[in-house]
């Protein structure tokens, strides 16, 4: 050490001696002084730039919170310095965050968290006796009877208990095992968790991972981060958004030729695409699996948001067992849920689970010891993913008050999903499949001619550039289908449901505007 | 879809009519029946196995959650059916987590996270008001003033700037920019995402990842993930575990020949060896890092655990500011805090953030970009790193409780690292450096030539094997120094000292006469 401080001392690098061993305030005022003098001038290049950094980092794209939503914030800065603007407030239908959009917490829920966080308020009368033993369950299972406390890494043993339970009577009664269920930091941690498993080799032997074109764009990015192979299926636009086997059987014969597909992703109900796959094409999609030999991740966390009459939810798994056990106890399968979405919309919190069937023993040893690197999940939104799969039943004080709660956003989402689709199909030039489930619409767009040189003028997708001049002309703020991707030559965006009602009307009023006035302008 | 489904009607794969399109329970029922009869004959191989699996996912390595834990974890579950052992409980000093050990939570920062989680609190007069002025201020910056909802991705404005105002204030008025504040998932996720972004290159010219020996694996388990290369330097075990200048120029001389080292790890305070940094010896590693052109890490989360009345923490930011522009104005730094030690504890929240300092504009959009994938850090955890930064102050409702609990932990933990120190080194055979600082004995142990071969004869490391026989002997647990990293032939284990006093005395009494017998079995 002493060498090293001469060498120091010596001047092997620019002395400033001016500032060492001096009072911390006046050398810092100093540094500052001199920074704001000559900033550039001392100016050496940087260690970690676009051309050193980490390409596949680089070469993430992450459209729902991207160029547009920086944008929107530019936007609302400028409203906030008063600067005149065709509208007063920007409009955030980007991302799914209901809260945010002005729906009010489940009431049980937040209870049950404010007990758990402050444990004095159990003696307190203004809390039900329902929230006070959920409280005290978890508490209990713990660590020091704390929040506070790390949880083990696979998640607090009584939450992955009330999870399978909850699974088990989803699936009407087919059996769920504790032993199972990783909690999360939300689905997108699972998610990535699993993947980051699932990938390996190198040139022709690369994991290819299937996903559906749209696509939520969590699966690109963390594809991108893994140097994995993207392998596109589309949906079939003309059929709302099914998934149609056939479509993947092509996309993995021709990935065949270039990597080795390894892992098929589904998303039921449809992020951007709102569909509801029915029974029949999930037992479809499970016999390709097993007989392309797929390992599927199923992310299923818009399970509790399905609208159109005609739909139901049915999760992989139960159809999975009840193909009985060639399929059952051979294909690998994860899927996902989140406190995020459903009626409770809980995103803040990031809590989330995943359920793995057929994971190899050896293999659920190396998730725990991945997993155990970041020590667990938040133990709130453990704790909050407790009580959306254990919600007051029947008897309990509670259950009237969340069973009014939990039906009028799920009568609302409902209401306002047929309101969109409807106004969206009177608008010329816009197309809209069916919101059968998750929370967005999904509109084809016609965009003239004219306007895709406009854009590649500005050198932009041409629904980036559609969906910028919405955002600057009537602050609502939207994200382009070229973010989920889609089909060659078709134009789309997504847009959240979450609005209040009549928010809701005046925003689709407006895009319909918008959309006849860009129309004619570049006719 | 249709010819598929035919193709599957068709008995392209096994045929299972008997449980399609049946009722879901029956089904159900069947499935699991025949599971039971037959699972292993109908078993095909796996998809995910080890050898099909990452291989840097493989490699990763956490002791600090390794198999001595899940021993841990078996035995308690012995206890629990009644099995008889030496002694009652399992003992988990493995871990830095201070709830767990019994440490109660700080009443005021409770008291604002129940505030914010239900905010029909506000109202109750068993709140103070200025935990209710800080709930406000937080609510008010989220999303529909909900925790429910998603923050920015670098986290709630608010609270980066009181992260900005308490960097300003620890560093005697160097000034904190909150554009500079990351909030993260605790500590961890910060650290794993900016070397994620620093790592590039192949062969030769592959990122070289500078850590001390001994480590927290942390670091060693995400260069593994990232397949950077670890580039070890030494501490100085005989000088107190100091970092010595010159050891960090051997370790990069001798990388250059393999790999491109970029970037520079420090813990300070030191984990797992508790040493704390002098200035002299900050300076000189800034100094090395600017002539090396290496990208700083400092990795502070203990920086409120100083224990020795002789040692001060200083963060490589004022440091770094108080050596002049040449380096203040060049040296990239990215440095690390979290709500999970210090005298608040709250692990369970996975609250943190990271400042960096130099990053080049463009690297700051592609780090909120590869942020934006994962949404958000959970805002409860946000909100509980506000209350680290931004606590009770002189003159305010809670702050003379708030000072009491605050003092009680720091002083205890204080006493219990001078209590650890001497108390090891009664011990023939154990040598124990002060405890400057964080929460850990990492004590060297002699272990005698006999228990070496005992150790390899069960193909465990000398100082797994210690650890193990302590754990099965005494119920305590501790991580053995292997996992860390020592220099070859000598050994250590990593103990906290987080359990209240009397039964810390205890622990350290069991150790003693565990060590001392173990000596005289294996002379």
């Amino acid at each position: 050490m002493q060498r090293a401080a001469a060498l120091v001392r010596r001047g092997c690098g620019p002395r400033t001696p001016s500032s060492w061993g001096r009072s911390q305030s006046s050398a810092a005022a100093e540094a500052s002084a001199v920074l704001k003098v000559r900033p550039e001038r001392s100016r050496r290049e940087r260690i970690l730039t676009l051309e050193s950094m980490n390409p596949q980092v680089k070469a993430v794209e992450y459209a729902v919170r991207g160029p547009i939503v920086l944008k929107a914030g530019e936007i609302e800065l400028e409203l906030q310095r008063g600067i005149k603007k065709p509208f007063t407030e920007v409009i955030r239908a980007n991302i799914g965050d209901a809260q945010a959009m002005g729906q009010q917490p489940i009431t049980f829920l937040r209870q049950v968290m404010a007990l758990c966080t402050y444990p004095n308020l159990l003696d307190s009368p203004s809390f039900p006796e329902d929230a006070k033993k959920r409280a005290r369950r978890i508490l209990q299972a713990c660590g020091g009877h704390s929040l506070g406390s790390y949880s083990a890494s696979q998640g607090v043993n009584c939450i992955r208990e009330d999870v399978a339970a909850y699974i088990t009577r989803r699936d009407g009664g087919v059996p769920a095992d504790p032993d199972n269920i990783y909690l999360t930091t939300g689905a997108s941690d699972g998610i990535s968790t699993i993947l980051k498993i699932l990938v390996s080799g190198g040139g022709k032997s690369r994991t290819g991972v299937m996903i559906p074109i749209p696509q939520y764009p969590l699966y690109s990015a963390v594809i991108s981060e893994l140097d994995a192979i993207q392998v596109n299926y589309y949906l079939d636009e003309e059929n709302c958004w099914a998934l149609n086997v056939n479509e993947l059987r092509r996309a993995v014969q021709e990935a065949k030729d270039h990597c080795d597909p390894k892992v098929l992703c589904i998303i039921n109900p449809g992020n951007p695409t709102g569909q509801v796959q029915s029974r029949k094409c999930i037992e479809d999609v499970i016999h390709f699996a097993w007989e392309e030999k797929l390992f599927l991740l199923a992310d299923e966390v818009y399970q509790d948001n399905v609208y159109s009459p005609d739909c139901r939810f049915h999760s992989f798994k139960k159809v999975l067992y009840e193909m009985g056990p060639e399929y059952s106890s051979n294909v690998e399968l994860a899927s996902f849920h989140s406190t995020s979405k459903g009626y409770m919309g809980e995103c803040g919190y990031r809590g989330g689970y995943m359920e793995v069937i057929n994971l190899h023993p050896e293999i659920k040893g190396q998730l725990v010891k991945l997993l155990s690197v970041r020590l667990c999940p938040p133990v709130s939104g453990q704790a909050a993913m407790d009580i959306v799969v254990n919600p007051p039943v029947a008897g309990e004080e509670s259950f009237e008050q969340f069973s009014r709660e939990k039906e009028s956003v799920l009568g609302n989402l409902a209401k306002k999903a047929k309101l969109t689709e409807d106004l969206f199909n009177q608008v010329p030039g816009i197309h809209c499949n069916p919101l059968q489930g998750a929370m967005y619409a999904f509109p084809r767009i016609f965009i003239p001619v004219k306007a895709v040189e406009a854009a590649q003028a500005h050198q932009m997708a041409p629904d980036m550039f559609y969906c910028m001049k919405l955002l600057e002309e009537t602050g609502i703020c939207v994200v382009p289908g070229s973010g989920f991707g889609q089909r060659e030559g078709t134009y789309h965006f997504r847009m959240t449901i979450l609005p209040p009602v009549e928010k809701l009307k005046t925003v689709l009023q407006k895009v319909k505007d918008f959309h006849i006035n860009f129309l004619e302008k570049y006719a």
